[in-house]
């Protein structure tokens, strides 16, 4: 019996999977040493290549997003390396624990869960350490919906001579950004975010000196599923996969894929772009506060806002999900308790769905004894539709 | 596009997935922290519980069953552990890749690969080092298609004080073996192969006393990807998911136990059995060898038979593929090169297939030059399962 | 390559269907005449029987609700019979061309299309006209968004000691209307309605005197796709069917039943209800005039307004879907071009539906020039739910 | 729950349908009215014109075959319309029943049902009566697995001046038979049977002077399902559908298209034809005696032989199925009891399924005591899939 989904899923992930990726799944299962699977492998990662503008072969791991950030931690940081780990949410402060574990020594730049990273704070970090061998940066923080400007970060690192890890699960594929664009060494991205597949698989852009660099560090994992080193060569049709793939997510993955590419990634993004913006301009109408500082830094993946005074997190979802089938996300770690997060990646980046969530989320409110202006919430997503 | 598989898939694994798991894969992504699937989730690790026999709950990793083994390896042994690796085949002899890395020294016991271990030498072998902490063995040595007796091994080492890791992934399921009755401290299966969903998962079970010695192993991972420590209370609905679980893998294993309790498990191993003996009746009638020393030690799962003289294994498997549209597998690591392997797990485990990949591994022979009784192979595999 | 199908739709038939009715679509197609099947479709019939509250068996035609409409014109109404055709919208008036084709003579008693049939006034017709046999009223006029007062009409019929058939293809499943209750003769339902399947059955519940007098009309039709004779007896496991089914449709159904037996029939009315209701008040919040005379017989599936002065339906329906992926449909035959028409049957009967739509449908008005009251839409609609 | 579909199903229909038309009936509903869906459907209509090779547009009607010959029947022969009935078997038969009650007098030219028209007989028969204005031929009886010379008897029609109406429900797809190529009239074919697909259609080619003498028919219906008049403009977008389509089975249609045309229709006929040679020759080895009186005519999509003495025909078809999962069909009218049926089509158009299906006969035999030769089955089998 399947679980009873909502009506609409506006969490942060796993989020709803386009109709053509569940189709997908339940493909036939191939062999995965009979030519015609290796075959399609090699279709496949040719796709994923595309959609991450990449001029080497992007490599996929065999289990979510998670694995791949980890895998990346083991692999590029050497016992040696001085790292320096950007902090501005649960996400950036987590990836420590996994350079700590690797490298010799962790400096952090840390801003509050609100705010983004700034550039010139990262080159003067990189100045006053010059020893500093890797950097790492979550791109999109997605329990506080902000986003941290790696594109101008990767352009700082790269002058130092640095190493980038990038975090983009849950950015590639909603907004313009791919690894060689942001000067990612290690570039992690996710099927199950912004494409609109489901969680099992992580995606990898790797850089040519990224390769060289975890073949040279005698700790990157080895005979492990935590390799990258094991995958470098997964694309030739001659070796035998380091471990069975996730055919069934392969599956997905390639449906996804295509559906992307179809509908064309600008497109994809210009969904996702106004999703956001009519979400935040119904929030912010029905009177209630965006967690991030300032809009500029609010990401089009997630609308993250404050728990109005005197309520509480969880019986607001919980009244949106009884009353309305709406169904949207906690905050996580850190934010846990002080915000509300609505996602709208895949196929939730429907512009529509401000409306129908800010109406929800209203409802929710003044249900629970809190006022705020419904009218003008729908009125005013509805305009931020229009306008966009 | 989805991969053009072959008619009759008998491969070793991935497998062929029954209709209801591929169905099951396309249903509707739920949120993991939606009360509504954690409910779900309890439901799948019941019935999982149920399959397994256990007294205590079982884990789910999410990854296919490399990862649970080894996380295993890396969780239960310890820095200072001695360990016995059984040696029967190239799974067994992998397994000391991770058993060397985590503990302290190894000593194994090894067998030729198409023999299987004698539970006295065993015995032997812990009276001789009675430091040995960890004994770890291969249920199932896919690539010579041999069984090991877990059970009376699981005797000895229990008798002795150790912890045994048992690796049942291409077994369990398609025969009698379950952790608690072969004394496993882990036992490691898998959803992709005897239960014919897809891979993706490792399904553990774990016993108290592993439980304890992983809680006090400073160096079992923790917040990691290898961890299982961290799966310890997954099951609980207060607790959020380590990791975002591979939720459509989720959903195929639900589908997959749904089905083999439905059929009933005795069912399904004398399904598995009677397909093995049969398959091995036609095959010797060809006038092929069977690579196990004897069929008292061959698996109910897969037939691995030695290439004939003369001819090529890929060449004889290309030749089935081809002119038969029937896909078998071929050895792996020693026994590459030297043998071919037809597996019947899960929907593959059909007596009449027995027949069928008689007659088309003859015809490939035949066509290759290579004389074999075909007439002989069909009436004997015909008349295996009439006996059966 | 799939349909792009619109974020939500809000049609009137096809509609949405529920994912586990999609999933069941992909079962492996078993061969009609084997046992397995003729228990599975036994059960089936079982199902339906149950839901629609029958004491004797269901009949499902393998053709949508419309072949099942004609076939029992064909079957009931004989040469020499006079009919009463209740006439309050197109779908009724169409079904004169059947009635006349078949029958002696045929009375009209006919409303405005935005009125419901007074069962006084079906009473003196037929005391004017003893010599009726069979009357015919559709339930649901969809394109018109009315219902007529069946279980009074039924009751009327049923003391003239005349014949009745109810169209209730389109509420069915949707509210409280079941045959036995409405003293139908002949009761015709679709899956792909409110029960949330695919279009391509009829579902049938067929009166002990209605199979009599079918038996005793020569013109019946046997031996035709026309045929309700015919599947007198389909249920009976020793009996062929008389064409193959439409095994697909027949494994959605299974799924469709299951379903909506596990949610409760009251609960799936309540939740057509209170989006009607929720729809309706946002509406008129709006500005916009409902084209039923009154809200007591709006109907729970389908609401329809009038088209606003000055405005094309069309360019009200491409706006909303161009604009915010939202479809609707428009009017039919005599309606076509002075309404619009919102579905919410099935799936889509999801009471948030009403915020969204009711947004979609005021931006629409607004950009093509015509003033709405938006937010007083959107509030209304959702005061609508929160006083369900 | 699923229907427990036996392992290989080599039944004469439904028969078990491709992997890609399963997951293309999951595909989500749209709404028939949508532009997308008529673009859609239109681009179906074009797939099934290229299958076809027709220079006009085929029709799809949206019922199973039989929905289509009782139409065609219906609106093509008119009251006054002598009709020549060509009957080899069954459905040929079957035929004469929608002749006689549609036109003024049938001829029949009847053949023992293990035989195939003469088209010199036809001939013979139209000179003997000038008046026949129709002639209709079934050219796969499935019931007897034989095949008449359509494109021969066509010929000879089309020297008459006559309009042919031929049943290729159970050869289009499977063999190189076209509309134009038979000088057909109207055509009939079906998706579920060498298509692979699902029953709930049927495919019609209709030339150009049917549908004039169609129109000028005051008989032929209108209004109503059984109507090919409705349906001459389906195709065009402006037009509304006169029914709902079955829009699940239209999208299994199109995937099963897709499938056939990348496949190449000429590899599957190859496919087919093999298949049934194979097994003929299986089937002759094993001791056993084909129905068709001779091989030339005998079908490359259904293998029919004779009820070996003295046994059962449902015990055989159900020990076959019990004891080695094989389901073959019996007898259907005049063959009931006499025959059995192994039908090779769709996805069961397997070579190698000669081998398992002999095999499997054979055990079933001996089980009950008929003594066949096994090992020569299997081998002449074999060896005829070698010799294709």
């Amino acid at each position: 019996m399947s679980v009873a989904v909502p009506h609409l899923l506006l969490t942060t992930g796993p989020v709803a999977a386009y109709a053509d990726v569940l189709n997908a799944l339940a493909r036939p299962v191939p062999y995965d040493g009979d030519p015609a699977f290796l075959a399609f492998y090699e279709a496949v990662i040719g796709k994923l290549r595309t959609a991450m503008r990449l001029s080497s072969l992007p490599v996929i791991l065999q289990g979510e997003a998670i694995l791949g950030i980890e895998a990346a931690a083991a692999s590029l940081i050497a016992r040696e390396d001085v790292v320096l780990n950007l902090v501005s949410g649960v996400y950036g402060k987590g990836f420590a624990v996994w350079a700590r574990r690797h490298g010799a020594e962790i400096v952090e730049l840390q801003v509050p869960y609100n705010e983004a990273i700034d550039p010139a704070a990262v080159e003067c970090a990189l100045k006053a350490r010059p020893d500093i061998r890797v950097v790492s940066v979550c791109h999109h923080e997605t329990p506080s919906g902000t986003l941290n400007p790696v594109a101008e970060i990767g352009a700082v690192v790269a002058a130092h001579g640095g190493f980038l890890i990038v975090d983009a699960v849950s950015s590639f594929g909603g907004m313009d950004v791919h690894p060689e664009a942001v000067h990612a060494d290690i570039f992690v991205a996710s099927p199950s975010k912004c494409l609109g597949a489901t969680p099992g698989l992580t995606l990898l852009g790797i850089s040519a000196r990224a390769w060289e660099k975890m073949r040279s560090n005698p700790g990157a994992p080895r005979a492990s599923f935590l390799s990258l080193l094991d995958w470098e060569h997964a694309w030739r049709r001659d070796r035998p996969f380091p471990v069975t793939p996730s055919i069934a997510e392969i599956h997905g993955l390639d449906a996804a894929l295509d559906r992307h590419l179809a509908e064309g990634p600008e497109a994809v993004w210009a969904r996702h772009a106004l999703t956001a913006s009519a979400t935040r301009a119904g929030v912010k109408a029905l009177g209630l506060d965006l967690w991030p500082s300032r809009e500029a830094i609010a990401a089009p993946m997630v609308t993250v806002i404050r728990v109005p005074d005197g309520l509480s997190d969880v019986a607001i979802r919980d009244t949106m999900r009884d009353r309305y089938s709406v169904l949207i996300s906690l905050g996580r770690g850190e934010t846990a308790g002080k915000v509300l997060r609505i996602g709208h990646m895949g196929p939730a980046a429907q512009p529509i769905n401000a409306v129908t969530v800010v109406g929800a989320l209203g409802g929710a409110c003044r249900a629970l004894g809190y006022e705020v202006r419904i009218s003008e919430g729908c009125e005013a997503a509805l305009a931020g539709i229009d306008s966009g």
